[in-house]
């Protein structure tokens, strides 16, 4: 047993339409008296609900997805002219981006707090990555003083998210605990975590699909993604990601579907390898094996199955491969080959059996 | 799911044989320049082999149990006298324990951060909590300046630790998970680090009592250890604490094998009513049924199996029952009688089976 384990400090506050008086005793307890609320127009009424008990100076809904520069720059300017102490990020990831972006920017001897109130299953909330786009090149960094200092988790706020994106978005969630068991940070911590939130994504998931308006399984899936995000900002990107980044990159596949097909057949792949990670995945999934209990949780929400039902031409597959291969991720349990990534990516793209 | 969870920062290091290696790293990263070693005179060669390579200005090496206050008042003067930045803990709680002191003490502008090596199963290095002695009481408090930045773990520095302390300390920290499932504060997150504790602990302990000298075994009981001591330290205690904090005092029972006799029987007592806590502990203990799963432990373990053979007078269930109850947690999933705790003690005493 060989690692470094860093745990970021964050307070977790969860309930269920307990948003505003969570919020409410957050500002209380940093003493904020100028608070900034970032929501988009879409969120915006949600927002003002949630809010509405708290000395808010600045409400921001120029909220833009991958944080464009122009946007960050916008929003840092009102943060300066409003004098705000503290961030209030209510959305998905791209609010919570744009608050990171602003806390970027504040002077070291005065730090911006963000308090993150998401409404999706992103995750960004519970890590310390920025990022930012200018002229269509996204630029990531790590720093912790992005990291929100509080998440407020409300299922409430998530019932308004249609099944099919709550399913998509969730097992991308799903996708980050399991590449999480041997990424190149991996460790014990982190697929401790990862475990966790599979049986979270696992219980809640279906119940959302069923029922999208019952918050059990919102808050269980809810509850999944933080963990998803904890696991998989500690752990690093395994192969999975390099995967579906790189078939994201080439043939502008949709971002969770694509996660969708291609997970279990890196699964299939890299579980003989690495027979820790798969009995931790069985017991978590509550299934005979990880390959066998990810297959019903898919079967249960009808996720897609092929990558050429997302559009990928069939001729990309070797291209595809190299590329993998170039970008592989350091400690995979397995060795991996341009021809046995060219296999998977194969099957994956006719919906083969993985194996 | 309703729950605060604050996450505390700590970073971890893990390596058997890699002790000196990561607390030069740590020291250099902190750009530290004038080190103080606590480290009690039984532990002064060890200390002094993995801190050889570091700019140390002052070793200490007056440590006592329960921290007095006049070795806290010696330890704080002797860091001011020698203008210390870091201090560098080695050994068991009470190294942990007075580095605490020290750093309590600190300035808020000159704060000391801690980096601890422990040598022991005591799990302080992973906890914000403080203790000090005087005049035969003690007080703790929680600070999070007390709360080591570093916590470098080496197994290969408790390979010296008898397999009678290794036991008894190690279900010592396998109580602390058991009892994080139902403690105040448990919330999801304390209970699957908990799990993972309850898991490394079952899997390490029966290793280091076959053989104490194998580093497998006594990694996985110090990772162990560690989850037992965040998960406690962010549950709180427990009815099987509360339970063996009455016994030791009124009968000044030892506190480790207190905790062994104690725990099957709150484990049997609590898991009817606490379903989801008595599954992971069962999946974690790799058993049929939590019960299961400890008794076979214990069994492993040779543990400990009455209160009648570590002292307490049968005449004394009464009186702490009466106690128990007083004194009994918020939250416990199945109410609390006299009656009941009596027959609780009653078979502790007696070494009947657990129910």
């Amino acid at each position: 047993m060989r690692f470094v384990h860093d745990t970021l400090p964050q307070r977790v506050r969860f309930g269920s339409g307990e948003a505003a008086e969570h919020l409410a005793a957050e500002i209380a307890e940093l003493g904020a008296a100028r608070v900034m609320v970032i929501a988009s127009g879409s969120s915006r009424e949600l927002a003002e609900r949630i809010t509405a008990g708290l000395p808010v100076v600045h409400r921001h809904d120029e909220v833009v997805m991958h944080v464009p520069v122009e946007v960050a720059r916008r929003a840092r300017a009102a943060a300066a002219a409003h004098d705000v102490d503290v961030l209030v990020a209510v959305g998905g990831g791209s609010a919570t981006g744009l608050a990171k972006a602003v806390a970027l920017d504040a002077p070291s001897d005065a730090p911006l707090p963000i308090i993150a109130v998401p409404t999706t299953y992103a995750g960004s909330e519970a890590t310390p990555v920025w990022g930012m786009t200018e002229a269509g090149t996204k630029t990531t960094g790590t720093e912790r003083r992005v990291l929100p200092r509080t998440v407020v988790y409300d299922a409430a706020l998530t019932l308004s998210l249609s099944v099919e994106l709550s399913v998509a978005s969730g097992l991308n969630a799903l996708a980050h605990c399991v590449d999480s068991m041997w990424a190149p940070r991996t460790d014990p911590i982190n697929q401790a975590l990862s475990a966790e939130g599979v049986r979270a994504l696992r219980d809640g998931l279906p119940q959302v699909a069923a029922e999208p308006e019952s918050l059990p399984g919102r808050e269980q899936a809810l509850y999944g993604a933080y963990l998803s995000a904890v696991a998989f900002a500690s752990a690093g990107s395994g192969l999975h990601h390099k995967i579906c980044h790189v078939l994201g990159g080439m043939f502008n596949l949709p971002h969770a579907q694509t996660h969708a097909v291609v997970l279990p057949h890196v699964l299939a792949f890299n579980a003989p390898a690495a027979p820790d990670a798969a009995a931790r995945l069985a017991a978590a999934f509550d299934a005979r094996s990880a390959n066998e209990g990810l297959a019903l949780l898919r079967l249960r929400l009808d996720a897609p199955r092929t990558l050429r039902e997302l559009g990928m031409p069939h001729e990309g597959v070797g291209a595809a491969a190299e590329a993998v291969v170039a970008a592989a991720p350091a400690g995979n349990p397995r060795p991996i080959t341009v021809d046995e990534i060219a296999a998977l990516l194969d099957a994956a793209w006719e919906g083969k059996e993985p194996r």
